[in-house]
């Protein structure tokens, strides 16, 4: 169970936690819990949670105090805060009454900021990081110890900033942006002009534009466009390791799993869900609301809603009946040989 | 050819050697040698050993001073060690001779190390590296400067942590381990309850436990569980570049190359071997001592003593056999084709 | 449209431009742009291109002050330069205008310079920046702050090192190369000899070579060879987020796309290109003028002069007619079931 430190101390009824939620309480209003925790790990003092179908069997089971859940299952003797989706519900309480954000801390005395950066008020910037020449930071940002951000960079209002975070020059990164230890932004794309006695390298001249309320995981890469800019739309999620080619625009709230690598110039629009390890051709599009499944290969433009798979790429219903031939290629190369024999 | 430095020079006759490694000299036992080689560039100084059956045909050109080999092969003129594993005795001589760990170095008067962290006996702490409050780091332990240890993690004994490696806040990493340059350890896990108006973070509360003897491979990322941690289990062994998600569970011994990917929530048994950009989706269980092909994409638990590959994967020998068919897919169409014709 | 600072404005004649790159204008041999931009984004002050035929429809409809094209295409009231390979000539008008070196800005006080380190004339290390005892940089040499260059490692002239690179011991760097962000050249390879008991860790005593004119992507790893060294051939290109293993040995002018994975002791040949996110088993060798598609796996040596792809991969053409077959086998599948049925 995850509890906040003693001087912090949770202590929530579940009447509190249902008017938060907009949830109804079956069981004991009056139930108090102070922690959270897995429906499988809970004990009497936790509020806990179930979404994925797959745990609903621990139900009768958990030892949670109260479990936020769609529909009233029935169960006697347990508290139950019956809400539209537990899930959202769950995470909304967790950052209200157990994620504790960094404490501001000012400017440290061991960062090196420039004297012409520009610094917004109750701004944090740790030890070691530098801030560089024509730098701009938003009020309340929090940037850990050692990152470094470039000339001439923007960093909105309210942005989290991990440690070992590499910015380059002339980046534009939004209000609520969180970025994860170790992201580089705006390294140089790979751009060159191949040839018999070398390869000749087109400078990057462009930027890295991100937009508001976009999380970028550890380690991910984000390359600087060539000419203009590399665009990360609002709302858009990327997980680790990840790389984005150079100008390569992502639309508002798309979800990008890890390791998925995006090449240059491809545009992906609104809403797009990309499954882990998938790779993408440069120069296409894809469209709103498209899916990927993991480790897919897509080597052509995809129309919007399509939802997709496989290497390369086809749609995912068609991809499920390509593999279930697949699996028994064997016995159908047997059936053709037969065939052959008997005629 | 390895050597020393001049002032450390090491010179082993093979009797010296064989009885480290409980071998038997066939040959000269008073040879010496002076340095370590492969077998295709060793000179008469160098020691080597035959372990790969490949390189077999190298025993009667090399030039090496002796060979580390699992049977006399009778060849005359030359000088065996034969011993049952002659990688791993290869691999024992290194490290006893050859290798010269980091020197301790006491903590950098340019480190930063928080008044109330707790710092064991004969650490080293490298410039610029920070210890965050509530952090203890155990006797003997080896951090190399630009690393970033945050708030209330611990280290244990002997450990050995490379530039550049973040561990955020609450981590736990046990004796002896290895953290290669890059590493992200606790970076949040990628969950959001996705939304038509955006995508709402789940905070990450938990952190990452890495037990004993664990290795990890540079610029890797293990995200810290969402409650509760993610578990790297005592002596397993990551590669670079491997994506290790929030509350997944690997057990003891794994061997995971480089660029894999393990989505949330997923157990991993012990004595597992992954192979390189494999990906395993979330919430499934790969029980103890599975084999998993390179590029494999794991979607469904598999049970233990399992050998798998293939996208979707299937049991490696199935795979060996719908692959050699996949081949031949144009004449079957050719056939089938013929089939109808003639029919 | 990109355009230098105020201070340092670009006005270039289209005749002066034709000079430089051995072109024929077509057009106003007077006319002046200053700034260079994309097809579809140019106004009539920008120098475009055209190299790519999926982007010819905008010639007629591009707004840009002059392009640079392989053949007059018979547009009256546009200007044209015409020029043998007309994406070189841009990528060489945009790195003699266009591009601005960083500034050479000397030994920062704030770095960490080893007494007997070896520094070059006119070299910058920047703030924080750590370079250790015996290490050597060549003349012109420019190290961003954040980086780290370990012991007895060397980097050769007018090399250009970006933020949080971690270069460990003993590696060898050439001329012009380029290292962007994040990179980390030396980490120990993924050696152990796997026990029952625990794997035993081969150390890792070898180097990395890293020849002249090489250019690395953001966050890529290097590892040192075992015994030796791995090696990467003069004016080689890799992207962000690669995987080299220990004891590869790649060849002069190769072209490795973003996380692609090359294990251990594989050889690649001189002029090979690899699309992203392939992989390469180990103990390999990979002839000259290999093209390996994008997300292939290989499992075998490939001859000179081969085009691959697939997993496992096959001659890129065999692959084409593998897969317009693999996309039809729910067809087949139901038609080998209706000639069975017939028969």
């Amino acid at each position: 169970m995850v509890q906040k430190s003693k001087e912090q101390k949770v202590a929530l009824t579940l009447r509190e936690i249902a008017d938060e939620v907009n949830g109804r309480v079956v069981g004991d209003p009056n139930y108090v819990v102070t922690g959270i925790s897995t429906i499988q790990d809970a004990d009497s003092n936790s509020l806990t949670f179930l979404a994925n179908p797959k745990y609903r069997k621990f139900v009768s089971t958990t030892r949670a105090g109260a479990i936020l859940i769609n529909e009233d299952p029935g169960v006697a003797g347990k508290n139950f805060i019956v809400v539209d989706d537990p899930y959202l519900a769950f995470a909304k309480i967790l950052a209200k009454h157990f994620y504790t954000p960094p404490v501001p801390a000012g400017i440290s005395k061991r960062a090196i900021v420039s004297e012409n950066a520009v610094i917004g008020e109750n701004v944090t910037v740790g030890d070691g990081t530098i801030i560089s020449d024509g730098v701009s930071i938003g009020d309340g940002t929090y940037i850990y110890p050692g990152v470094f951000i470039s000339e001439n960079s923007r960093v909105g209002k309210n942005a989290l900033i991990y440690p070992g975070v590499i910015v380059r020059e002339n980046s534009i990164i939004g209000d609520n942006v969180i970025i994860q230890p170790g992201v580089v932004i705006g390294g140089d794309g790979f751009g060159f002009v191949p040839g018999k006695n070398g390869h000749f390298k087109i400078p990057q001249l462009g930027n890295v534009v991100i937009e508001d309320d976009v999380e970028i995981g550890a380690n991910t890469t984000i390359d600087r466009g060539a000419i203009g800019s590399t665009v990360i739309g609002k709302g858009t999620k990327i997980d680790n390791l990840v790389q984005i080619g150079h100008n390569v625009t992502i639309g508002k709230y798309c979800l990008i799993a890890a390791q998925v690598g995006i090449a240059g110039s491809t545009k992906i629009g609104n809403f797009v869900m990309i499954g882990g390890q998938a790779g993408i051709a440069g120069h296409l599009e894809i469209g709103d609301g498209v899916q990927i499944a993991a480790k897919s290969g897509i080597n052509a433009s995809i129309p919007p809603g399509e939802i997709v798979g496989g290497i390369p790429a086809v749609r995912h219903r068609d991809w499920l009946k390509i593999v279930s031939v697949w699996k028994r290629l064997p016995q159908l190369w047997e059936r053709v040989k037969k065939l052959e024999d008997k005629r």
